[in-house]
């Protein structure tokens, strides 16, 4: 039994899409514990004995009376893909395909989730309400050319990102591009990047797991 | 044959502490090309045509006849160790410890190498140097806050981030260790942090590497 804690739409978004690509059924083989960030619930007690710096998403993994705890989106999202071979998520580990994978994963995490965090807290990073507008600023030219990068890419080698094989790197795009909504130009007005958001909202588990988290 | 593209200490230490670990040699199996940084070699188009970023490292592998880049220090070493199971940089694939690795190697890579950005180049995040003094002063707080993480972490499940077993991404905290001697606690002041450093840095392949490289 797993339990995906995190927020509608959250980091755990694409952790939860791999459960779903996996064909693991919500409420008997995994739980999904929705939290309401608003209220803060990420930064109380019960959550932070799971995850001390208080950001979702967590991972628990109950198995033969043993209980692990794994965060961090990008790794939750690599130990399913590693559990369940046959949902395809990831390539071979060794293969050239697989090193494109770390890559892209890696890229995505920290760089483009990372600059996220300045777009959406810029209060991490800077005290008073004018340099938080100028790292948010700075934060949207820089996310814009990001997504100019990986549009530039997919146009090249796409539709996926490792080419004609779909990988759990896709469902870290997707959430990612998700989030690119609110830029001064969504990361979906990036004609390739738009497709490859459309291509993976078509999915089946992808669609599953938005209703369940009740996000569109 | 691999290329390890770097700059003496930089992103590529990880990596290219991974080969040594591996077992291979500098000048057979792989060459370090050595990168003036300070001279941006790094942005010059005989580098922008390996990296678009403009940052190291860069893996070129040459295989029968053909050749593939790899960009990102973590994804570097994570393909690495998959390639030299041997070495024993990384637990087996779907392994509760693998999970570890991932969550550990995520986190330094997506979080704590992130904020040294915030730290060494404060310009990309914001403009005008009173706002660049106030990124980097809130990065050395958060840093210093994730190596007491670390530290703490170090000291219940030590002596290696994984516990008894040493891996890769114990090659990357060595790095970011390694980076944190600007900070106004040093990162090796905090003990546990600072015995993991001498640890690894006692290890043959590390101080071949740092040999390699130029660094002490």
């Amino acid at each position: 039994m797993y339990l995906l804690y995190g927020g509608p739409g959250n980091a755990n978004l694409a952790p939860h899409a791999a459960l779903q690509e996996a064909g693991l059924a919500e409420g008997s083989d995994y739980r999904f514990v929705k939290l309401d960030l608003k209220a803060g619930e990420h930064r109380k007690p019960d959550y932070l004995a799971l995850n001390p710096h208080g950001v979702v998403p967590a991972l628990v993994i109950e198995k033969d009376g043993s209980r692990q705890i794994v965060c961090e989106a990008a790794a939750i999202l690599m130990h399913i893909a590693d559990l369940y071979p046959a949902s395809g998520l990831a390539p071979t580990p060794g293969s050239a395909e697989r090193a494109a994978y770390y890559q892209w994963i890696t890229y995505l995490t920290n760089t483009v989730q990372a600059r996220f965090m300045n777009f959406y807290h810029a209060d991490y990073f800077i005290d008073g309400s004018a340099g938080q507008a100028a790292v948010k600023a700075k934060a949207d030219t820089a996310l814009k050319e990001h997504f100019a990068h990986i549009d530039a890419t997919l146009a090249k080698h796409g539709p996926y990102l490792l080419g004609d094989a779909f990988s759990a790197a896709d469902l870290f795009l997707f959430m990612l591009t998700r989030w690119g909504r609110n830029l001064s130009r969504p990361a979906r007005d990036f004609p390739q990047v738009g497709k490859h958001f459309e291509r993976v909202l078509a999915r089946p588990a992808v669609r599953r797991t938005l209703a369940i988290e009740g996000i569109s």
